[in-house]
């Protein structure tokens, strides 16, 4: 699957205040805290690449995703993603797409250990609630990220996101680089 | 031309020592303030297709850069850079890339007035100390950056850099945002 998604660089007061003066309803309707468990192998190849391995750990289950290299088009992150419960073929899939022929295990734990065989392991963790909104008129999801040492930020996802981004007068508070990219940048 | 830079989140202290464990003899050849102005269009177009418009301002004179969208390849940052001093052939070629016929000036504040006319503005300042280090038996340049609001990193430009940071056993140390998008990332 093509991920394509904008990041901004908004407090959520401010992006929510921006869509009631555009009169655009919109409703929360959920909130969840989620933990990315970011692994490499020891030379951090994947980081060297671009890419990237992740397990998501959330209230309703735990993810695990491969991303491929990042494109940036017009403002709109482009990347290659497969995603999968721990467990499921998906999750075998990701795997897969680094040269890693491993079966997924269900629990977190054995995933770590069997991932470790491969030289594979955590290199930073990214802390955030994520509360997801709807707004009327409006495809694609969008989400009020409050994260652990970088603040707050705004996902759009999907869709023609950047449309709404423009709409909202905030091209300028794009942000390209991810929570991961920026939290290693700036932990001296 | 192309630019081929590799970034590392690192202390200055720890690389240099990292640097005589390996036997690498070194020297401190230069060092410079430098007061990187970033500038862009009303909508920040130049951000959103990962270009940029540059005027560095040091003790040894005003350049100005254009640099185009980046690509990632084994760590490496790879972009085209077109760069001069104000008043140079040079510098007109700069502005050429991004479709602007201007003439640049020699002095700084009327060649910001002259971009304010095509829409283009100051969007933010990257302030830091750069001190260069020459290496022996190493080619190309190495930079010790001690960045205002970010830290100190280290720079490697040109040849063959990413050899020196696997050499360093530094690979994890790698960061591929620039100064310009962690500043813009990290300032609410």
């Amino acid at each position: 699957m093509l991920e394509r998604e904008v990041k901004l660089r908004v407090n959520h007061s401010e992006f929510l205040r921006s869509l009631e003066s555009l009169g655009l309803d919109y409703e929360i309707i959920g909130s969840d805290s989620q933990e990315d468990i970011y692994l490499d192998f020891d030379d951090c190849r994947l980081m060297l690449n671009d890419a990237a391995l992740r397990i998501r750990v959330t209230g309703k289950g735990t993810l695990l995703t491969y991303k491929g290299p990042r494109s940036i088009v017009n403002g709109e992150k482009l990347r290659e993603e497969i995603e999968g419960p721990l467990g499921s073929e998906e999750c075998d899939s990701a795997l897969r797409a680094l040269g890693i022929p491993l079966k997924c295990s269900k629990e977190l734990e054995e995933m770590m250990e069997r991932l470790k065989d491969y030289g594979i392991a955590e290199k930073l963790r990214v802390r955030k609630v994520r509360r997801e909104l709807r707004i009327n008129g409006i495809d694609g999801k969008v989400y009020l990220d409050d994260v652990e040492g970088l603040g707050e930020f705004v996902e759009v996802e999907g869709g023609r996101s950047i449309d709404l981004v423009r709409k909202l007068n905030m091209t300028c508070r794009v942000v390209t680089p991810s929570y991961a990219d920026l939290l290693h940048a700036i932990k001296h």
